[in-house]
């Protein structure tokens, strides 16, 4: 992704956070959206739709805070670190709770297993943020 | 607005949930979510935009977590509380931030002074829902 | 809601369009969005999910339109005219289909009736200021 | 991305459009989206701001218009074609809209230059997917 390239050129330092974190906790978040809005719609056209209502809320649910983490990590004009830090959080919970309903069906339904993994990467990379910034 | 139909006509009950807090959360985020668009392109627009950096950035958040917020609080079907009390902190927290800067300069702009308000109101429908969600 | 104060209170003036068809298309379309997010939800909570899928799908769609549109809808700093009359479009399309949809099940199904006539009304307040536009 | 592997274990088939094509506009649309969101802080943050005025609009417009388009074309449940049609639309047309805009300082700001390209890919993707759904 080009995350990296949009960073560096931005006119304001990143503060002493790492490049790497900043872009990796900004490409997770985007990706585990689009993955969870997949994973929604696969459920839904399962035959088991019935049995899979949590896995729809937990992946939509996911999808918009993960949508909203992505846009608010992509800001560095002004200083808003109160809202960032408590998105990164809202962001860690949402990919958890995602990533442990999707596991309990990841041997019967392929677009599960992935997407467990894409929320627990995001878990991961919002999660080490909030450790570097502290 | 047609919240309060919404949620009275969902098969699911609101588990002993205020129907009346429940819609005036989901009701002030998605005004909130608008109007601090509306006051983002406003505040670009003024002679003195250089200067209104800071409420653009901590307007586009707000704007960003409280459509997240409306999104996630409209769901009620499976569980996912602690998501969802997450998504109300950060959406006191983002209310609270672009409440303080749009005030700071309410005098000069009436889109300020407005949006501020919609913040504030936003602010103390998800506290008051946190607090009876408990 | 407050559109109608911010509109005016914006530096820009609506180059002959007129406020009220602005301020209703923009609150119509926040208005829809939340309204077919509370839908599929409920759809997913009725017992004949299975038969709802279609319902779920177009309410789901609408949503992410109607948000996008409500915001483009929401600038008018700069200048992006063939942005906002593609996205008009779409948005009209989007909440025909919704409603064409929801107005199916109408009878059954509370939450549909509400659904499809809060699309009406956006497809008709999108189609308006698509007109006036010109 | 993970897009193919969603899209592969979808349980329905792609009524004959090819994988590759539907994943390349899902994940260019999703790096638009956020890539139009870091350029339009950058351009926040720069010195001229108030000559990037409509840069910052041609940015927000597009990063919400890839956003929603991205969700609609990752749904392939019921049916829904006039509308994946129309937001296609929509997106290419705010893609080039960007795109053209960032271009005229893509030799001043390095994040404009990367956000063009970004812009003229997801274009190109939109537009060829469109082609193919016919």
């Amino acid at each position: 992704m080009s995350t990296t390239a949009m960073i560096n050129s931005h006119p304001n330092s990143t503060a002493g956070l790492s490049v790497d974190l900043l872009a990796e906790a900004i490409d997770a978040a985007a990706v585990c959206a689009t993955t969870c809005t997949n994973c929604a719609d696969a459920c839904l056209a399962e035959e088991s739709v019935a049995d899979l209502r949590n896995c729809l809320r937990t992946n939509l649910d996911c999808a918009d805070v993960c949508a909203a983490a992505a846009s608010v990590l992509s800001r560095r004009t002004g200083s808003n670190v109160s809202t960032v830090k408590e998105m990164l959080t809202s962001c860690v919970t949402a990919c958890a709770d995602c990533a442990d309903e999707c596991e309990g069906h990841a041997g019967m339904h392929e677009h599960c297993r992935v997407c467990a993994e894409v929320c627990r990467r995001c878990e991961k990379a919002c999660a080490d943020l909030l450790t570097a910034i502290g």
